[in-house]
C-alpha cells in the first residue's frame, strides 16, 4: 500500500492497537482470570496459574539481577518437571532465550551445546548432573548452574551453587517484566542433530511461538482447559509449543519425569487426562501394556503423535481403549508439529484398515501453517499431487524458525528460494495430502529422537580397525527405527561387534549407537559412493 | 533486544519463515485443500470452495483493470448473498479496501459515507438501488456502479454501469495476487453512529482480522466444517470476522436475505446449521416462533449474540430447542466480539436463574484480545473488582482498529493514554467478568443497531418547532431498546408526535426515529445540562 493512501494517514500503531504476539500474554491471562484453576500437578504438588504466574515472574526477576540480559542465553537440563515448564516463561519473560537441552545427549554434545549458545546459566536436575558436570568441564566459559529439587527423585548428583527455589527466592514477585521489544526476538534455541557431525542451533520467536501454541489448539479442536500429560519431552521443540497452549487454554500440566506405562496409565485415569503426544514407540509401549493398567479409562482422550506413521497396531491398540489417535508432521525447524493429519467426517465410515491407511498419511498444512508443497529438491517446481511423483517437502510462513544460530551459510542453505528446505522425501496425494517416503538428510528416527547416520558413521570412523562405516535406518517393532552399521576393517585389524557397541556408548549418547553391526565390503557406485538403499535392504534381512 | 545479541545476527526475516498475517491465507487454503467442499449456499446455488476462491480471484483482476489501486476503496451495499462474502476476500485480494455500509441507513448517510471513503467503486443490491441512487445524486465524485442480480428477490432497482457477474467476467482465473506487502495495511472500514452527528470510519487490518478471525475458533470451540448461517449483517465489523473464520475453518456459508424466522428454521434443519450470530432481537424472534417451526432439530447448533445482554426468556427459548446461547462483547472498534462470556464447567450445575444471571455478563477478554480492564475514566487507574464499581471498559492489543479514518483528533482521544476508551461503562465481578451498567457514549441500541441520540436530537432540534429536544433509550421487548424522544415546543408552536415522528422519517434512517414523543419541559440542572438520567426514568413508566 503507497504511503500516500488514505489509509496510511494518521492510522499508526501505538500502545492500544498493538501488541508484539507472545506466549507470555498467555500466562498473564490465564493468572488474571483463572487464578485459582490448577496449572501443574506433579505428584502432591498443585499450583494454581496464579501461583505458577508468581513463579515465573520471580524466575525472570532472579535473572535479571543475576546479570542475565535481553538476548542471553539459558539452558536447562531438564526432565518434564515444574520447573521444565516455568522456565518456558520465565526465561523470556526476563528477555532471555530459553535452551532446553535434550537430556539423552552425552557430555560431550551437552558441552558443544553450552558453548554454541554462550550459556549464561545452566539449571540442572540431578538426574543429569553427572553428564552436566562432565559436560562443564569441557568448557571454558562456565555458566552459572542451578540445581533443581525433587521430592519424587531420589538419585542423581546436585550440581551448581544454588538450588532453584533459592534463586527464585531472590526475585520479586512485584517485577514488572515486559513483552518482547518486538516480537521477533528469540523465545527459544533448540538444537537438532543435521547430517553433519554438530548440532544445529534452531532459533524460535516469540511470534511464532505464539502461533504454533495457536495453530495447536485449532487443529487439535481444542476446548478450553484441557488435563495435559507431559509424556513428550518439553526439550523437543518446546514440547511442541504445548506449553504455551497449556496457558492459551488454562489447562493443568501433569507432570511425568519418566515415561513409563505405569504412571501414565494413573495420570490418564486420577487427572482425567484430555490430552498428551509422544513418538509412536510411546504408543506401542501403551498399547502392550498390561491389559489391567488399561481398564478404567471412561473418558475421552486424544493423542497428537509424530517422528513416523503410527502402525496399525498401535492406531488399534489405542482405540480399543478409546485413545483417539493424531499424526503430525514437523521439523525442530518449524516449531514441531505444522502438518496435520486431519481427520475428515466423510472418512468415517471406512473400514479399519482403510482408516490405518489414511491416519499414516502425515496429513496437510496447519489452519495458521500458511504453506506447504512437495516440490522438485533442484528447481522447486511443485510436483504432481499423484500419490507417486516423489519430492522434496518444502514449507514457508510464520511457524518456521528464524534460523540457525551463528550459522549463516545454513541457514541461507536451507531457506534458499524462499522456502525452508526440510529434506523429507514425501508424495503428495490427489486429496493433498502428504505422505513421507524418505529422509533425505539420513536422519535415522530412533523412539522420536533423531540420529544423525553421519555422526555415527564419524564415530564409527575414529575407531583404529574401522575402514569404511555406513550406517543405515533398519526398522525396529518397538523403536521405529533404530541405526545399523555396515563396517569394513582395515587390512589385518580385528574387531567385534560387541566392541564396536561399546566403543560407540564411551563416545556417543546411548540413544544413537548401533544397534546392530554387519561386517563386509559396503556396496558402492563407480564412483565410490556408498549406495545406502541397497544396504537398507540389506538391514530389513537381518 | 539489543541489535548485538547473537539472536540479532543473521536471523532476518525472509520469504520462508515471514508472511504477513491475512485472512486470504485462509481463503487459499480452503481452495487448496478442500476445493470441493461447500463454500456457499444461496437458495438452490452451491459453490464450492474453489469455485468461491476463482471467483475471488477474477474479482480482485477486474477490480485492477479497473484501475483501482492497493489502498483504495470498493463500498458496498450489499445484504448477505455470495457477492457479499465474495467481496470480503476480492476487494482486498486487489489490495483494495472493503467498505461494507450498513443497508438501513439513508441516502444522506450512505452519501457521507461514500464521500469521507473516496469510494471508487459501489456495489449495489437491487433492494437499495433507491437509496443508492438518492445517495450518489448528493455527491461529486461519483464511483463506478456495480448492481448484484439475486434470482431469490425480484423487486428493488438495478442500478449502475455493468452487472457483477459481467464485471467479474472481465478478471481472469490466472490473476496472481498477492499478499499484502504489511500485514499493518488496511482491509477493510466500517462506519459507526459516533455521538457526534457524522459517522467515523473505522479501519481494520490485516493483522487484526486474521488475529480476531481465529479468536472467534478458539473462543467458540468451534471445529473444522462449522454450517453457518448468515443471520448476522456482514456489514456490521465484517459479521464479527467470522467471513474470514469460515474460510479458515472450511466451513459451509449459507446466505440469507432477510432475518426472518421461517426462512432460518428452514436453513437449520435443511443444511444442518451449527452456527450462528445474532443481536437478541434475532433470537427473541426465533423464541416466539411458531411451535412448529421450531419442531425437528436434532443437532447441535450454537448462537452467539451481542448488542444486550439476552434477557432471561430468551435463553430458556432457546435452549428449549437445543440451540446454546453465547453472549460476546465488542464494539466496531474492536472488530466486534473481542469478550466473550465463557461458560465455566464448574458452573454446570447451577440453576436456571443462576445460569442467565451468569449469561447475562458480558464476560472476559478472549484468548488472543490481549488486555481489557474497568478502569476511571479520567485517571485509568484500574478499579477493584468488586461487581459494584462502576468504570469505563478500556481494551488494548491486536483487536483493536488501527484508527478513524481522515480523523487524527477523534483517533487520538480514543486511544489517550494507550488504550482504547470504549465509552461504556461496567462494573468487573470478582471472577473477572465484566457487566455492562450503562453506555457513557449516549448509544442506544435496536435491534443490534447503534444509534446516537446526539444524532436524533439534532434532527429534532432542526424541525421549526423544536425548541429543545433530549433522546434516551427506552427499554423494549422486541427491540431491545427503542429511542425515546422529550420535547418542549418554542412558545406559541405546535406539534404532534406523529408530525415530529414523520419528520425524523425523512430526515434519518428508518431505525433511527424515536418511537414515543413525550411532550413538556426537560430536568436539568442547575447548569442547564438535561439529566438524562431522570428523561430514562421517566421513559420507563410509559
Amino acid at each position: 500500500m503507497t504511503q500516500t493512501s488514505i489509509y496510511n494517514q494518521n492510522l499508526d500503531k501505538n500502545a492500544a492497537n498493538f501488541a508484539p504476539l507472545s506466549p507470555l500474554s498467555f500466562l498473564r491471562r490465564a493468572a488474571t482470570l483463572y487464578p485459582k484453576h490448577p496449572a501443574v500437578i506433579h505428584g502432591n504438588l498443585h499450583r494454581s496459574w496464579a501461583e505458577v504466574y508468581t513463579r515465573c515472574v520471580q524466575l525472570a526477576d532472579a535473572l535479571t539481577r543475576q546479570g542475565i540480559r535481553r538476548g542471553e542465553t539459558v539452558s536447562v537440563l531438564l526432565p518434564n518437571t515444574p520447573e521444565m515448564y516455568e522456565v518456558h516463561f520465565g526465561v523470556p519473560m526476563a528477555g532471555a532465550v530459553l535452551n532446553a537441552i535434550n537430556t539423552r545427549l552425552d557430555a560431550r554434545a551437552v558441552a558443544f551445546i553450552l558453548q554454541h549458545a554462550e550459556a549464561k546459566i545452566l539449571i540442572v536436575d540431578p538426574e543429569f548432573g553427572e553428564v552436566a558436570q562432565a559436560a562443564l568441564e569441557q568448557i571454558e566459559n562456565k555458566p552459572l548452574v542451578i540445581y533443581t529439587e525433587d521430592p519424587l527423585f531420589d538419585g542423581g548428583q546436585k550440581i551448581g551453587e544454588i538450588s532453584y527455589d533459592d534463586f527464585l527466592a531472590k526475585g520479586s514477585v512485584d517485577f514488572a517484566w515486559e513483552l518482547p521489544g518486538d516480537e521477533w526476538d528469540a523465545i527459544s534455541l533448540n538444537y537438532t542433530s543435521g547430517t553433519t557431525g554438530d548440532p544445529k542451533g534452531v532459533v524460535y520467536h516469540h511470534r511464532g511461538a505464539y502461533l504454533n501454541a495457536v495453530n495447536n489448539i485449532v487443529c487439535w479442536h481444542m476446548e478450553s482447559h484441557p488435563v495435559y500429560l507431559w509424556t513428550l519431552p518439553m526439550f523437543h521443540c518446546n514440547g511442541w509449543c504445548f506449553p504455551w497452549t497449556l496457558a492459551a487454554q488454562v489447562g493443568t500440566n501433569v507432570c511425568l519425569r519418566h515415561v513409563r506405562e505405569e504412571p501414565i496409565y494413573a495420570a490418564i485415569k486420577e487427572h482425567k487426562v484430555s490430552h498428551f503426544c509422544g513418538a509412536p514407540v510411546v504408543l506401542n509401549t501403551l498399547a502392550n501394556a498390561d491389559p489391567a493398567l488399561k481398564e478404567g479409562i471412561d473418558h475421552k482422550v486424544k493423542v497428537m503423535t509424530a517422528g513416523a506413521a503410527p502402525p496399525a497396531a498401535v492406531i488399534a491398540g489405542m482405540e480399543r481403549i478409546g485413545i483417539e489417535v493424531t499424526q503430525v508432521y514437523g521439523l525442530t525447524e518449524t516449531y514441531g508439529p505444522m502438518v496435520v493429519s486431519a481427520w475428515q467426517s466423510k472418512w468415517d465410515e471406512v473400514d479399519f484398515d482403510e482408516r490405518c491407511r489414511l491416519k499414516a498419511r502425515q496429513g496437510i498444512a496447519g489452519v495458521l501453517a500458511e504453506d506447504l508443497m512437495v516440490a522438485d529438491p533442484e528447481t522447486l517446481e511443485e510436483l504432481p499431487w499423484d500419490g507417486e511423483t516423489q519430492g522434496e517437502i518444502f514449507m514457508r510462513g510464520n511457524i518456521t524458525m528464524k534460523g540457525y544460530l551463528k550459522n549463516p551459510e545454513t541457514t541461507e542453505k536451507s531457506f534458499a528460494g524462499g522456502w525452508f528446505h526440510s529434506g523429507d522425501l514425501a508424495v503428495r496425494h490427489p486429496d493433498g495430502y502428504i505422505q513421507i517416503k524418505d529422509r533425505s538428510k539420513d536422519i535415522i528416527i530412533s523412539g522420536g529422537e533423531n540420529i544423525s547416520s553421519l555422526e555415527v558413521e564419524s564415530v564409527l570412523f575414529s575407531h583404529p580397525a574401522v575402514l569404511e562405516a555406513a550406517v543405515v535406518a533398519k526398522e525396529d517393532e518397538k523403536w521405529g527405527e533404530v541405526p545399523c552399521a555396515f563396517v569394513s576393517l582395515k587390512p589385518g585389524a580385528q574387531a567385534t561387534a560387541e566392541e564396536l557397541i561399546a566403543y560407540c556408548r564411551e563416545n556417543m549418547a546411548r540413544f544413537k549407537c548401533p544397534k546392530h553391526v554387519v561386517f563386509g565390503p559396503l556396496e558402492k557406485t563407480s564412483t565410490g559412493k556408498v549406495q545406502k538403499y541397497l544396504l537398507r535392504e540389506r538391514a530389513k534381512s537381518i
